[in-house]
This record gives structure tokens, sequence and C-alpha cells, in this order.
């Protein structure tokens, strides 16, 4: 199996893809990225982790994607916080990318490595009831407030996609996979995923 | 693995969807269904397979998918002849999936047995370069047309799909599975497919 493969996750809220992403890169033995990314773009740009976490995907006005792209040299005192923390994070996923063999989990890495031919983009769904079981059971959602929680973070990171890549969020044309997790469970899907790295990137 | 799974294949046109499907029922063992359906459905409603072949996504009015779900008593003489062909492919379709495994590729199936605990539903999609190699060398479509026909065919499908199923043809929470031909292969996918079927149903 190829060793520097690098798995993007995008995934709906309480799909546990985040789960599916760890198990990978543990399979792998590969470094896994998700909030520890907000640590390093931090650094980046100048923010503190705390103030980042608060306006991470609180998108305000403008269109980024193709600026970040490009390499558009930013400055934290000309545009939106967001915008900001964007850029520096299209800085780190690339910086990241270009060392080795990784997982990340969100943060449109499926957009900001799409040109990589090294990279297989999978997204991550849930039918209601089992998402609601998990953000209950496993984040500490409160019941009553569940399947709003998980509308309202859905929405947001659709909204997010949106406005940095132009994309449609879990739209089938972004990515090389799709899988419910509703059905395989998150090991099934480590498991199924771990088979298509092999057939696309294996020996 | 389970013996009796039902596996439904949704594609966009030139991505090699048909014979992903081909492949996976001779691996598994099991029935294949494609054009062979238009054949059965020509003799639930009476018309020539010529003529079904040639309105099969001729959409005109109504919206059917209800109807045809609570088994609805449908006349020929009454409705148009594309929407007596959904519902006569309706019936089918679900005769066939009660008869035990078996491959149904196309068809609107992912909908018309979206309540069946032992299907799986899989989409495949690709990229628009090895699609027009694909229409232009196995299909015997001209290559200056290749585009403009793929788009054609795969806008139809989708229009097909919203009438008769108020769904998104290849929109995420409609499928168990989607994955890309471009990066998979043919073969690729056949396996990635069987691991999940190992996966949902395997003893």
């Amino acid at each position: 199996m190829k060793s520097d493969v690098v798995i993007t996750i995008g995934r709906q809220y309480g799909s546990g893809g985040r789960l599916i992403g760890k198990a990978v890169s543990e399979k792998l033995g590969i470094p896994f990225y998700d909030k520890e990314l907000i640590d390093l773009a931090a650094k980046e740009c100048g923010y503190s982790p705390e103030f980042i976490k608060a306006n991470e995907q609180r998108s305000t006005f403008g269109f980024l994607s193709n600026l970040a792209a490009q390499g558009f040299s930013y400055s934290k005192d000309t545009l939106p916080p967001a915008d900001t923390l964007f850029i520096a994070q299209c800085k780190v996923i690339q910086d990241i990318a270009d060392k080795g063999a990784c997982v990340i989990v969100g943060r449109c890495a499926d957009y900001i490595l799409r040109d990589r031919a090294d990279a297989l983009h999978v997204f991550i769904r849930s039918d209601l009831a089992p998402a609601i079981k998990r953000v209950t059971e496993d984040y500490g959602v409160p019941a009553d407030q569940a399947e709003t929680e998980i509308k309202r973070i859905n929405k947001s990171r659709a909204a997010h996609c949106r406005r940095y890549t132009d994309r449609i969020w879990g739209a089938c044309e972004n990515y090389s996979m799709m899988l419910d997790s509703s059905l395989f469970g998150v090991d099934g899907c480590a498991r199924v995923i771990l088979a298509a790295v092999g057939e696309a990137f294996g020996q």
C-alpha cells in the first residue's frame, strides 16, 4: 500500500467521521489532524487558539478560496478574522500534506488538496437517528436539542464550504468516495476506506 | 457474506456503473438487471419494448412516486406512457428484489427499494475526461459530441429522478456509498463494493 496517501474526511455532524478518520490513521500508522490544525493555524496567523475556535466558522464577507489557492499574501489587519484563518489553514493543510501520509478531518481539506494525485477524499454521512444517538451519548448534547444541533452544525458546515470553496458540501463531484456510517459503522467505514486506499494507491 | 443482498447502482453516464454492477453480480454469483428490466416492465404494462425505450425518460406531467409506492392501481389508458412505465418498473423491481439477491442498475431502484434493510445503494460518479474516453471508445459516441451527450444524459437522469422520486440525483443522503470510478476503475469499484457488502451484511 502506498505510504504517502493523504486522506481527507468531510463528515456530517454525528456521523462519527472523526472516529473513522482516527481509526484509519491508526490502521495505516500515519498522523491524524483535526483540532490540532487549529493550533497550527493559530501559530501561523497570530491569533490565539481560543479566538480561532470562536471565529472558525463565523463567516463575515468576502470570497477567498481563489486568493488562498494562489498563495495570496494576507494581513490579519485588513481581512475579517474568519478569512485570515481560512487562508492560514490552507497553508497549514498544504504543508502537512507535503510532509507525507496523513488523515485530515474537515477544514475544507478536500478542496484545498483537490489537485493532489495522492489524495483520497472521503465524505461520511449518517441517518438522523444514529447521529442523534451519537451526539447525545458521546458528545453530551441534551436529547431535546440533538436534532436541532445536528441540523445547525451541518448547515454551518455547508455554508462554510460554500463560502470558501464555492462547492456544495457533500456533493458527489467533490469526493473520491462517500460512506453511510449508519450502515457500515465506524470500524466498517474504516475498513472500506482501507480497501479503497489499496485499490487506488496499492502496488 | 449474506446471500440475499440487493444492490442498486445509480451512475453518471460514462462512469462505467453498468460494468461495475455486472462485475459485482458475477463476483457474487447473483442476477444482474439493467436493460432486461425494460422487457419485464414491457410485459407488465402492455407496451412494446421499443415503445418503452423511446419513452422511458420522457417525462410529461404528474408526480407518481407515492402512488407507485402505495401500489396505486394504474391504467395505461388514463396516464401518460412514461408514468405508466414508471409504475410498472416499480412493481417489476420490487418483485425482483423479493425473489432474492441481485444487482439492479438505474431505474430509480435506490428509491423504489429504499425501505429494504437488505439493500446496498451505490452511486458511481466519474470525472469528465474518463467519461468522454469511455463513451467515445466503448459506446461509439462521436468525440465532438461526447461532452454534450454526457451532460444531456446526466441532466435527463437527474430530471427523471426528481420527477418520480422528489430526490436529488446523486445526493449523498440517498445512497449507502458513492465511488469515483475515475480513481478506482471498474474492477477497483467492484472490489470496494464487495468489501462494503461484507461489512454491512457479512456474518
